[in-house]
Parts: structure tokens; sequence; C-alpha cells
């Protein structure tokens, strides 16, 4: 059983608003440091299989479910 | 600048609907070798601030606004 971890992130130069909305909410609330914020989706799934074909897998995951290749980008790593 | 990762997932016990759906999906998707899905919501925040302060503000920006201390844990490192 390995446990992969699936990284979702929106892509260099796609508007993050979620990610916008929570740096102006820190701000308002007293923490003056924050330069950005970035949202970033994960997914932590168990597979039977060796590291590699889960890996593999879970590339196949993103591209036909999990993430959006027109704004989004995946990493997926072996924990 | 330091970049902090914080990490909100569900407690254990906690039910995961969107981790339930995505395995059941994916299983629908032929990925038959999925054992569980954990839905993970990550922000990657940027400081100015020394490593140990931006921890210590990664977590007061936890249980002010990010997480809900009821039904979710938070992780906070420097990446």
């Amino acid at each position: 059983m390995v446990t992969v971890e699936i990284r979702i992130e929106l892509k260099k130069g796609i508007v993050d608003p979620e990610g916008k909305n929570v740096m102006k909410t820190l701000k308002l609330l007293g923490f003056s440091g924050v330069r950005s914020v970035k949202s970033i989706k994960v997914f932590d799934v168990e597979l039977d299989a060796s590291p590699e074909e889960a890996i593999k897998s879970g590339e196949e995951m993103c591209t036909k479910l999990l993430a959006n290749s027109v704004i989004q980008d995946f990493k997926v790593t072996v924990r």
C-alpha cells in the first residue's frame, strides 16, 4: 500500500480569488506582514500499487478527473 | 521573506464527503486499486518575518480564520 499526495494548484497568471480574499481578510485581522496567499487543493490517495505505478496512476487521475489542465497544474509525490 | 505551508485537514473520525465522492468516482473510472482518498486544503502564505515568527503567525491565522478547530486539524511548516 502506497500513499500518494496529489497537489493541484492554479497555473501562474491565473487569478486566485480564494487566495486573494484570504489575504485581504488576514490583513484586516492584523496580519500586516502577509505578502501573498495561494490556495492549493491536495488529495492523499492510498493505493494498492508499487510506488512507480502509484505515481503513474495519480497523474492519470489528475488528467481524467481531479485537475483542469487549462488552468491548473498538478504534482504527484509518494509520501 | 518566508513562505509557510498551512495544511488543513479533517480530524480523524470526521466524515470526508469530498474524499469519499472522489474515491467512488475514481473507482467508476477504473482505478480499482484505490483504498482511500482524503481531501486537504493548503494555503501557501508569503510573510515578511523570521521563520519562527512565520510559524507562530501561521498558527494564529488558523485559529482566527482558516481552520474550524471543532472538525479540523492544521499543520504549519516553513517551505
